[in-house]
């Protein structure tokens, strides 16, 4: 066995099954031994941000690492963004690179680089093997890393001779992932916070957004009388009508210290410290009100129990839910982001997997998803955009027997628009509904935020998708994936129900008036 | 004026006249100074990889540094890939990233990560202002350090509040760009070195492929015996009927050990000694011939003088220029990659830049264009793929009066297609000829000289594009590119034709047998 078939070997053990590939000849010995191990599954992204944004949404779904495999630096550095995204959600996510032989490397070829220095920034964990013999332990290695909580990003370099070299015929064995309790003590002293009742706020975040985190907060919340929140960006959360409604933090930071006036108390739970998610004049970077110490759970803790525990401490009682009424379609109406945001919560079906990357076509959508029966969504944790439609591709492989819905904007979409070649390669049950502003509609707010009332024609420009319009039907099919237009709620409608009733992937673009 | 419009202000006082810009909230004080200092021409790209290849392409045909604007780690590691290609290609570049307020850097906000990490893989400057009034400063350094012969990638990161706050109404001047002479004793070495003749090999590379660095080198050689060649992946190359033929130095290393076989003394002139793209077991890594010492001159060096110094040296006279006879169009043939080089060899027309991303599919033109007329040609000395179009659209905005051919594979073309919105919306004079053979071909050779002769079906999927098969025209119209099929030769050259005549960009999909 050489070194490439025990890295595959390794981690196909370890129970990662997925490898999502843009292989070059560094690591044409791992694609050989992709073939001598056909367990594990290889799926081709054309771009390597494909790659890594599905591995992240495989990731969220599953709770453990697929493979990427990418070629030296530049095909790394290709699939940075998204998985500055990963990091942020948390998602386990194990990198292979190939990088030139070991015995080459001071030869400095012309796609040579440092390939640690790219991939520091974005990994919890790097590796650069020396010699085949070191690449099953290393593999395993960097797979504990990424499964432990919360989870990372785990990055391993693989010259292409400590692929081709003989290895050892035994394989190192991962320790399985495990979540510690929040303890006793944390519990307490949350409990004691929330005493405050309405001058206390609970944050809930990461691995508290399943059905038992969320119930454990609403039971507090009406036990206690605080304030609850769900952290702005939630990498994954579930949703839907079964949960009582929980607002989201708001985005911009003064509207955060407006929701978080008289707080006083703070208990975060799986979420971090709300920050600015930009900087602006006079307006403060960090957002917890001055002196609140907050209660901070650790990230990696299992934070569900834990608030299931500190439920129970308070003698929190089940409380009935009052979802909001679920919108219908608004018949013939022009498509803007609340006509679109009503046709599509009134329309998804339950199971449904929510990519979210819809930016400002989505915030009404966002606010009536609730009502919605249950569901999962997949958040724009990190802000980079182009992330949805490689998410929705990788939850896509990882729930086959889930409706994955890409809801999209225009401008990140460009990004990474590939994926849709993988997508129906790979027949992936994906609705993309594309919302079509034909413009960096968000950076026109930033820019009288930035107290730039009346943007010159370069800011337009800038801002502007608009010249020459994109045609996104044609780009679909472009890309095999069969499309259609709609400009009114009754054609979303009807793309959406078409979408839904057939397997594999679909494509509207819907254009907002 | 704020920190902002001083960095603005600056680099167009140095000659930088144009910013290739995907901007976000971080950015937009440089927005606005794009907009009070109209002189400095904005572009817009879709996607960053479109504005660091552009900056690249305009580099090359200006010598000037372009600027690029970025949006933080991520949207600039979007642009690490074709910084790579410019790193390589000792391309001028400034690129300018907007990153976090200095005061909210703590917070470690969603989108905030260690961009200097990043940058200095491809830069061979980084520096990150600290105050609204060292901007005017750290900008002429980095400009001049991206001027610094033979050429880097420049990498200023711009906290937010830099670009806000009030600067200095004085700028910062930078010193002219200078090219120091090859010394004197360099010249003899040189000379001595060739009394080899056929012992000898002239390698001439970077600023040596200009028509006076390659007429010197035709002389030299024509007067020595010597062997002449030029750099495999020349960053830019004048070609054409007027020049003496010279051959470039192969791709695989066995073909380079045996075009140097014998080779005793050699003299790089604007090349590095020769090494191996890749490592194959028993192959060498640097394939400089054992024993033999170059005679090296500094890249950064005037080598086109130092050429035509060592000609005179040498007494060596004007050469008679035998061009080999320039192809026609095959009548109704079959595309393929002879067919299709004969019929691109045929057409092209005086005063082209052929960008050459063409991977295998161009292999077979490359070795027909020195029949062509004059022209120049940018190929991809990185190594990373996805750098043709981008490279193309800042071609065609460096040399509005001249016409650009992209020439282009196809699996490298799908990682930054965007490229053809900024050619549309820019009305640039781009003909896109884009070769659909729907696989990663040149991997099919890399599976075989990895031993594995026989793939199996992963490594058959994994270079195969054709499933779906990608409809480019449509991907091209959907971007605003009037675009057509081409499948024999008549086909193609109608359309050539037709891109050639009319002004803007224009796209053909040559489908390869």
């Amino acid at each position: 066995m050489n070194g490439a078939e025990s890295l595959i070997r390794t981690a196909l053990a370890a129970g990662s099954e997925v490898c999502f590939a843009n292989p070059g000849t560094t690591e044409m010995p791992l694609v050989a031994a992709l073939d001598a191990v056909p367990a594990m599954r290889s799926v081709l992204g054309l771009f390597e941000g494909v790659c890594t944004g599905a591995a992240d949404g495989y990731g969220r779904m599953t709770g453990k690492p697929a493979l990427t495999l990418l070629h030296l630096g530049p095909g790394f550095a290709n699939g940075i963004a998204n998985l500055h995204n990963a990091r942020r959600a948390h998602s386990p996510v194990l990198n292979v690179i190939g990088d030139q032989a070991t015995w080459h490397l001071a030869a400095d070829a012309p796609l040579t680089s440092d390939i640690e220095s790219l991939a520091r920034p974005v990994s919890g964990h790097v590796a650069t093997s020396a010699r085949a013999s070191d690449l099953s332990g290393l593999t395993a290695r960097a797979i504990e890393a990424a499964r432990t909580a919360p989870g990372c990003v785990s990055t391993l370099i693989v010259p292409a001779d400590c692929q081709w070299e003989d290895a050892d015929e035994a394989l190192a064995e991962c320790s399985p992932p495990a979540r510690a309790a929040v303890d006793e003590a944390a519990v307490a002293d949350a409990a004691r916070a929330l005493e405050a009742g309405n001058a206390a706020t609970l944050l809930v975040g990461g691995a508290a957004l399943s059905d038992r985190g969320l119930e454990a907060a609403a039971r507090i919340a009406a036990q206690t009388g605080c304030r609850v929140f769900i952290e702005t960006f939630p990498g994954r959360q579930e949703r839907g009508a079964h949960l009582a409604p929980i607002p989201r933090l708001p985005y911009f930071p003064e509207q955060v210290v407006t929701a978080l006036e008289g707080t006083k108390r703070m208990v975060l739970a799986g979420a971090r410290a709300p920050v600015a998610f930009f900087a602006y004049v006079g307006v403060p970077s960090t957002l917890t009100p001055e002196g609140c110490q907050p209660v901070e759970w650790p990230l990696g803790a299992d934070v569900e129990a834990g608030l299931e525990a500190l439920a129970e401490r308070l003698g929190a009682k089940p409380v009935p839910v009052a979802a909001g009424e679920r919108p219908e379609v608004p018949a013939g109406a022009k498509l803007d982001p609340a006509t679109l945001g009503q046709t599509l919560a009134a329309l998804q079906p339950e199971g449904a997997i929510v990519v979210d990357e819809a930016a400002t076509s989505g915030a009404v959508y966002a606010s009536l998803a609730g009502s919605a029966p249950p569901h999962t969504t997949l958040g724009l944790t990190g802000g980079a955009i182009g992330q949805g439609m490689p998410c929705a591709t990788g939850a896509a492989v990882a729930c086959p027997d889930r409706k994955v819905i890409s809801f999209q904007a225009d401008g990140s979409g460009m990004y990474t628009l590939q994926s849709l070649w993988t997508q129906a390669r790979e027949g992936l049950d994906v609705l993309t509904i594309l919302c079509a502003n034909r413009s960096y509609r968000i950076l026109r707010f930033e820019l009288g935020r930035a107290g730039i009332v009346e943007p010159g024609p370069v800011a337009n420009a800038l801002t502007d998708l608009g010249n020459p319009v994109i045609d996104w039907v044609s780009l679909a099919r472009g890309l095999g994936v069969s499309a259609e237009r709609a400009e009114t709620t009754d054609e979303l409608a009807a793309a959406i129900r078409r979408g839904l009733a057939e397997p594999g992937p679909s494509f509207v673009e819907a254009v907002l008036a």
